[in-house]
């Protein structure tokens, strides 16, 4: 049964639950899932809610104009999705195909309610993995010279194939703040545990710095590298026996675990982005 | 400043959320935590809302009247508190210190907001510490043929000293139907991971079985042994190097925590239990 | 570089590390890890011991006596490997997929340094994946009036194909003691934190208890049910949000996870099992 | 039972393990823990052994002697320890009292085999908590114009009680190069998982950045702050609920955690340093 998923951050006042409800209540929705929060520090009421469309006496197209008569005075940004509209992904990719394989195991395992008619890398390596799972590949390799130029290309393809939402699953190149300018929805696993070993080579540096837990973090990309709004983050033990090789091997499993659970999360609009930092109602 | 907050539970059906809100905010409430949740196995809708009550137009006698005629017609039931009535709490312990000493520390701290006025023990190791925190100290031995007469004074104890809520801080005794029949707001700490190794000696249990991961479980105590609603559980990693007495003293660190975390979503009433289960909204 | 490899366990007594690493100094070895443990509740000394086979004065042939007129006097009991001596394995499946896929993919990015020539299923499900990966599959369902029968054709399999490792990745049949009495190399992986919900449907089991947190298991398999000596346990935080399905999903990570690991400890020759238990020399 | 603890580092090369071991074997001794890890990066050998002192045939001061006999020609380093040499630390607190009080339960419990003669603070809230436990308390508040003064006084102080270690249990003062240059047996408690939120404040850090998990570290002190050895980390889940004051609440049963299993790892001589990391050999 399809449902309605609203997304709200609004200031703080008497009410915002009353209202909300009220609004689905009056036109027969019934509310299979609702989460607050108030974050004090910014003064701000954040909710998810999400209830059954079947019954529901506003027609679709009409739901967001009607929420928007009752969002504006409360000066509520928000967000409204569908169930059923299944959001199209684009899977970005270099040449490591752990976390690319995963996202694809678990699309098909239905995990991930999500269709991925698109796979981009600036290597050719993995093409042979997107035609064993029928999905278009584009190899697009990136020099400094070329990078505004391909970048064009990119984003071309993002229109062309309609994609709602981009995963850098192991993409190892800076996205420019002019792209991110143009595409925002973008979700990048880092194989450290931020802010630790932001940059390049963190599992070469958590082993020169002898840490004993090493993590990976799926964040929103911003013009700030590595600095986006974190999505989830894990962690596993290493001890003075895991040598870099190791680390990497133990990082993958990570890596691959930390990004699905992420994109789940965004992927049933369970994350509400503020500032730089996310609530995620799981 | 003060706050009420209501657990409820009743069948589901539509427009729950709205009639508890608005119950609130028609009255000039402040919802600042507001979180539910729906058991479809069961049927059965589940919400913790907490308000403000600086503002409020009801008198605070006036509220559970007032909340009954909504939760009646709904078939609900409910409870309410206010943050300013403070629970006095007993700890009943037989010789080991760790749980004990880790909850008045927790106390002192205005982790736990409760009182402690009360402390009763099977045997007397522990007076010293009572004493040292200014807390009465009743030793109650109990033996098979003393045991009905023992909980008697038990229970004429927590009378007295009007007690909301028993801990059994590693409790080495098993207290009777009966006893459960007066009084059951009893949380317990058991030193598995439930339900692994009910019952006696689980450290040792756990040895002979050669497990990688050890737990503690909270608790509530219910008639049958071990198996009342869990409130939460931990696990710390062992190897083949510990023996029996490093997974006691690796429990003692979990037992603590694992404890005291109850204890304390027990005392912010976020705990709701219902069948032989728990929600928890942390 | 091939290593060889001792697993040793042997009646703790004076001397045991001199006179294994004497052996393997006097003839010229190289040690690259050595690791003891002495359980004192039973007294046996256990060790691994590995060197480098490069420069060794003894060949291999004859390693295994030499060691063992060492070995005998001790009353020890142990086992030779040499590293590039590649295991062979066999995975047997039911019809889920997750453990399969990802013992296939880490073997392929050499995680696991084993061949694995046989899939053996009692359902058809999974022929598609064996074909892919070009891996004999062979179909083999299991009736109660068949078991006998088929398990011949089980066994003959495992030795046509030189199989030295079972590996029962979801393969939902028991194995009989008949079996076992002829192949007793197998890793099973448990969907449990055992001992508890050991049997059937754990997860519906761990949802009716309302535990928060579950696990899996990956132990060898002895005719006792679910009660060989485990390998590697790992668990996940669950809450009352997560129904069944919830926890099937989350606990297929940990599956393939936990089962990967005690693979690649075994292949890697660091599990040494005694009595119900064993040594993880990680 | 006493024994002798052995630490030694030392350039790998062939026989090793059999000249150390045949050492303790030729003089009556019997091994009860031995482990040894080779850094392939710094081609390090690197040995912890522990034998009974029961039974062998040196005297007590020729043993360090008889051992540099062997050690010196293979370039080794190394530490030798008696357990029955109870080292004596010295805690050194500002305000917070979590873990000190952590400390000093565990050493009544035995779980730390230490005595703690001394306690140092530069603020006088904790005096209390020295007096009940009946340990000398010494007030030495430091400001920029005073400190090289006070550390003098300090550095008196260890001389004077004889002390072999000291835990900076939240103290938040930084020690001199100078300090450091005359003492530098010291462990740290750092309230974030480093290398992140290196410096102060580290929970407003972890707060403002929204990560999802929290840690704290214990570590050797060195010149470079917060970039010593890493002997021990842990970590705890966070989410958009929990404010400042949560994360340090929450960080507080990290702290005590890490720093007492850290100190326990060191008491042990479990630990050795080499380089800016640590084995660790648990």
């Amino acid at each position: 049964m399809p449902t309605a998923t609203l997304l709200v951050s609004c200031p703080d006042q008497q009410g915002l639950v009353a209202k909300i409800a009220n609004f689905i209540y009056a036109n027969g929705g019934n509310i299979i899932h609702a989460d607050q929060h108030t974050d004090l520090s910014v003064g701000l009421f954040l909710t998810r809610i999400e209830w059954e469309l079947d019954g529901f006496n506003l027609p679709r197209e009409v739901i967001e104009p009607a929420f928007g008569a009752i969002a504006k005075p409360l000066g509520a940004t928000y967000s409204l999705h569908f169930s059923d509209q299944v959001p199209r992904l684009a899977i970005w990719v270099t040449k490591q195909d752990h976390c690319l394989l995963d996202l694809l195991w678990r699309q098909q395992a239905k995990e991930l309610k999500a269709e991925i008619p698109l796979i981009i890398s600036n290597h050719q390596e993995l093409a042979a993995i997107a035609q064993q799972f029928k999905i278009d590949f584009h190899h697009i390799p990136i020099t400094k010279a070329t990078k505004a130029e391909q970048e064009a290309k990119q984003l071309a393809l993002l229109q062309e194939y309609n994609i709602d939402l981009v995963i850098l699953a192991k993409y190892m190149q800076v996205l420019s703040p002019d792209f991110l300018g143009q595409f925002n929805q973008v979700i990048n696993i880092h194989h450290s545990f931020l802010p630790a070993f932001a940059g390049a080579k963190p599992y070469h540096r958590a082993y020169d710095r002898g840490v004993k837990i090493i993590g990976a973090t799926a964040h929103y990309v911003t013009q700030d590298l590595d600095e986006g709004p974190i999505i989830e983050q894990d962690v596993v033990r290493v001890s003075h026996r895991d040598d870099v090789k190791d680390l990497i091997r133990k990082g993958k499993d990570l890596e691959r675990i930390v990004l699905s659970r992420a994109v789940r999360l965004h992927l049933q609009n369970r994350v509400l982005v503020y500032g730089n930092r996310t609530a995620v109602f799981a």
